[in-house]
């Protein structure tokens, strides 16, 4: 057992990261160069010119040098001062967080709060700001990852937008899933990462910021500069002078290249649309099976992870370790308050695929029939299978 | 649909070769070493090591480098002489075809021929040999990949061995899917491949040589010597001096290394286990969708690639396509005389494994589907879930 | 022109990253793993038992998830508080930058500075410390990287901790070239990274915690929790719970996994040697070339790097375009205020060695010529072959 | 002492294989394809019109899957029957074997020799033809790399072509060295190797092949087929048909496809003149060195690989092992009949580049020190700096 346990998984389609494309592990087996290489200098351009592309934005795109939490945090610390209030949308765990960092950075915060299987109605929005017209700045999660759900992030943002409101948005596992733009949607700062359903490697924060955002930035008491934590060291060396802050994750950098690459290759609507696909025939096997889904409705489900609720007479923690263990198929079990609530099925990136779900599906079947589930076996994967009929014609293969 | 076709697959599941393990991959990542190099003759030295520890034997091992048919003609050229008559036993395309180097290198052929979904009988070639006493070698194959078949091959090469005739044994694809030894078997020269079972990578001849096989290569009239096709170049170069005929193909020799230290770290009997259950697993799936598997009888399928007999209304190349071209499995058609009569499933290697196995089902119902076939939707993928009931404590995972 | 400038460079030597070993490119090849996969839980363990190897300490150590100016600052913002007082050493950029973090947070800097060129006297520091019985906190940089110095580390930090003075270390460039102890050299936090000396892959911060830096980062008014600056969270996670603050950057640890393996393999003290060797004989080679180091005095000289001065009738730009660009050989030119005044040679890591250093040489003798310095050709890399004399009886091939 | 032996070296810079480029290892990275997936077959068409610039030609080529001594030995068994007569040129160890397949199958040899360090005289090529009007073959080494000397291929086989005389040619490590094409210089049968100057990875024949190549074997009697030896199996599947004679050793042909497109990428003529240009710098070095070059003139010294006669004092393995074991350079010693006689300093495919040399040499020069040989310090390396002005106008960085 020990053996088996500390080998590598065959499969690993949990909550991000997720297996990488062969392309993106070989682009990071390219020599790591000097970061003022000539060769990385056109290389990092290049990178950022991808990543515009991939948010389909014109604004500024900024790539620090840390999990998306650093970028996320970076938006707070550089936005929030003593006085600044805040409305923090919570629908689940991250968007929970977030008041931690408004309130670290000296803010206030106004809260809109619905249950961590539901999704924000942007109505509430609307009664807040109008209900708080102190409010400057707006903070959302577009997908909450543990719990497999979706806000309506493009209405929520336009009605912030309206009133001059500076909006922040959690996009992490988001980019991807959802074709949009930041200026479409009235996203100011968009914090999205790479080891999500772009399929990429852990370690950068991918953020787009409107021109408001900046000059909110530089407007604040005591702008950040000088810190790990700052955007706008980012502007004034990278954006504005082609030199960097400090030394960046080259290997990374290669990595998001290759990541990106692959993504405008495919197209971002048709990745989104891949996605969508594959979570739809997912959650037509977990209904098949008799199993619920953890979100309240199909409509506000996330794209790239599907939420299960725990059936009877089993624990997240057995469905989770039976797949690894016994199959070598990760997946993730619930995350901070939803913890053994929840067995979530990640299909984000190259795991956003019928034969990685075809698998993960026969797999989480066969571990449910280990732990004395009564299921119809094959009734899951039968759904999916039948699901997907005309994937050929909506998505890439 | 260009595009699509052009990109690579997402699994290679066909008759070989295979997916390989990441381990495999990374292993041919090392620095090229020039072949005299002290790190490459020790490294030599124990893949030789390593592949003796794999074939469970005691026998000289020779690594040609080429591809399997290197070695299987490399067999006929050092043992066959104008006056050898061979035995040589026929229940496929494999078989069929070794006749030809038998005749190049001035052999008669006596034949034992079943039709290609049969295996041979071990009485069968008892009367041969009784009737033929001018016999002095005798070839077979142990699985039929075009075929999906497997033959009774230890009971044969005893029957052999017994009278003193030489065995030879294109066991490409039956390396790993039975825990045999050379010596055990009766076999003389037994030649496999890294590329099928044991889920390498192509490009070179794994050969065990009996001490008799070696004692016939010499008696014969002028020995093969000074040649691509020679075994007795490598005795006398690297098992005699630790030299080499020629430069080998070194990053081929170290994905081998990595190739054969998983199996070893597996275990060959557990190796063996694994591509039973997954076929049997497999052959369920097929029996479920009211399909027909192409061997008579499912005890002489082979453990590493399941032939299924084409359902009507349908195709051998239109089922392939589908499944590589819209969900990016790759699997196989039929070989040689078997062309457009069976679809083969390949589950050799790393992609002898649930996962491998329910994506490759998932997509061959939802395949099937497109082109109209009438199946009953997770049948297949259910049978075999069903099937692997027990999975964990048979196999490794 | 274009052309030559976008390729990549054959050699990587500048003052950091440098040329990694294929064995850490080859790691970061292994699937991307789920953070709380049990694999990658079981490796985090054991890259954390390998760091407190190569930092030879007993002391906690943390992998904070960012180039080592977030642990440097990390360290200030978790130390400095208002009505703190630190002594910062200044003898180059980087400890002059510190003075930066320090008033950030809020803290008061006693300065003792020196010539760019020079190094910090110990007797200096006593005296500081005698005059200024407030400092609860000293920062150093060991390695000056931007001037090729070095200071006294480890006479400095058991001034200040028989004072109960915490030191704050930016050994950076410093493992690896000297062989030491935080226990025995008195320093509370170190900071390192594994992109200079270790020869590893940019984007993580390696620091070894004392027991009393703990204390001190909990003592101060409202503890540094909840940030990515926060090293505390990474003892209340990792350290305590065996959880994540947040996602690690999963590649990045299999490549720190290797880059940790091949230096407690080599042992630190032969890796310290090794870099002593390559840098005396690359000062020997500038000495002999009529060139003028940039130090005031050897002794003072950093293993990792020797920075040259610019001679007359060129300038650092060009000498490094020449190299770069006609030679594909990278290195360092002047950074900060040293900028045009220096030209780095990096042999730092894998490209400490003779073959690196004759190739560096013969590259930088090649580019002056090209230049129209006046220089005896051969005569560097001829000084070089001479000073290593003995190698192999020092250090490890 | 075992340990360091045991080490991978830092350069390898043989006789073939030598270091490849990062390219070229990522290459084998890609996933195992299954021969006939379509990416598969596009692929391998690509490498075939990549393999046709490289060698200029308009003839096909055909891609051997072994080492180039399969193709060498293929020519003889395709071309070669009782009654042929062939002109043998031997000029070195390799002109010297090949008249042992001449005879294997059946030919006669008429042999034209000179000492091994010294280069066929085309005069001496057509005193032979005129005395032996029944040879209708010749065969010809290019670039004797036992001996570091290069035959005048050219003229040889235009005064074969003449006379209706098949030319094969082993330009193993030719190819890449002088910029020429089949037809220009009446080559029927050209044999190269990727693992030389194309710096690629060994175990793979690459041949272009004549219309009256082609037309001769097919007349011969009893022609080639059916073997791993046979050219026109190749003909008659890959050529005229798209199939494959046998699985193709598919990572092979991923890291000959990199080769190939960097061959091309930089230019024959440029990539001819590169290692004409280290060439040259190699024997200023040795010459400087008071060393004595083992070819008789410098006119006919190979380019690829510099011999030199083994110094008083000292021996070639000791020079070796020096080199390989203190500090990490592979180099080659003398081969067959030259073993003792000569070390051989490789400078192909991506080790013919100014830092390789200047590594190569100062490790060559820091060796001979160690062994007690008096040699001026630097004197090497700085001829070669020297040798190398103007090397960013001729040749590619």
């Amino acid at each position: 057992m020990t053996d088996r346990t500390r080998a590598w998984p065959r499969m690993t389609q949990a909550s991000g990261p997720v297996d990488v494309s062969p392309d993106t592990l070989r682009a990071m087996q390219r020599p790591v160069l000097y970061h003022y290489d000539p060769a990385f200098l056109q290389l990092f351009e290049r990178v950022v010119s991808l990543l515009r592309d991939v948010f389909q934005t014109r604004h500024d795109v900024v790539i620090m040098q840390g999990e998306a939490v650093l970028a996320l945090e970076a938006a707070a610390a550089s936005l929030v001062r003593p006085g600044t209030t805040v409305l923090n949308l919570v629908s689940g765990v991250f968007g929970d967080g977030y008041a931690g960092w408004i309130r670290k950075y000296g803010g206030e915060v106004v809260e809109v709060r619905v249950p961590y299987n539901e999704a924000i109605d942007p109505e509430s929005v609307k009664m807040a700001l109008d209900a708080h017209p102190e409010i400057s700045m707006l903070s959302v999660v577009h997908c909450e990852t543990p719990s497999g759900t979706m806000n309506p992030v493009g209405e929520i943002c336009r009605i912030a937008r309206d009133r001059g409101v500076i909006t922040v948005v959690d996009t992490v596992s988001g980019l991807g899933v959802e074709a949009y733009s930041p200026e479409a949607w009235g996203i100011d700062i968009a914090v999205a990462g790479p080891q999500k359903c772009l399929g990429g490697v852990p370690g950068l924060s991918l953020v787009a910021v409107s021109p408001a955002a900046w000059a909110a930035m530089e407007c604040v008491e005591n702008p950040l500069r000088g810190s790990y934590l700052s955007l706008l060291d980012w502007k004034s060396s990278w954006i504005e002078q082609r030199r960097f802050p400090y030394t960046p994750s080259v290997s990374d950098i290669f990595a998001l290249e290759a990541t990106l690459e692959q993504a405008v290759c495919e197209g971002i609507d048709r990745m989104a649309a891949r996605h969508q696909w594959v979570a739809a025939a997912a959650r037509a096997a977990i209904a098949a099976l008799g199993l619920t889904l953890w979100p309240a409705r199909s409509e506000i489900a996330a794209p790239g992870c599907t939420a299960v609720a725990i059936p009877g007479g089993t624990s997240a923690d057995e469905i989770v370790h039976a797949m690894r263990n016994r199959y070598g198929v990760m997946v993730s079990g619930g995350y901070g308050e939803l913890a053994g609530q929840v067995v979530r099925l990640g299909h984000m990136g190259p795991t956003a695929h019928p034969t990685a779900l075809f698998a993960q599906l026969g797999v989480f079947e066969r571990a449910l029939l280990d732990l004395g589930v009564a299921i119809q076996t094959g009734a899951g994967v039968g759904a999916a299978v039948e699901r997907l009929a005309g994937w050929n014609d909506a998505a890439a293969g």
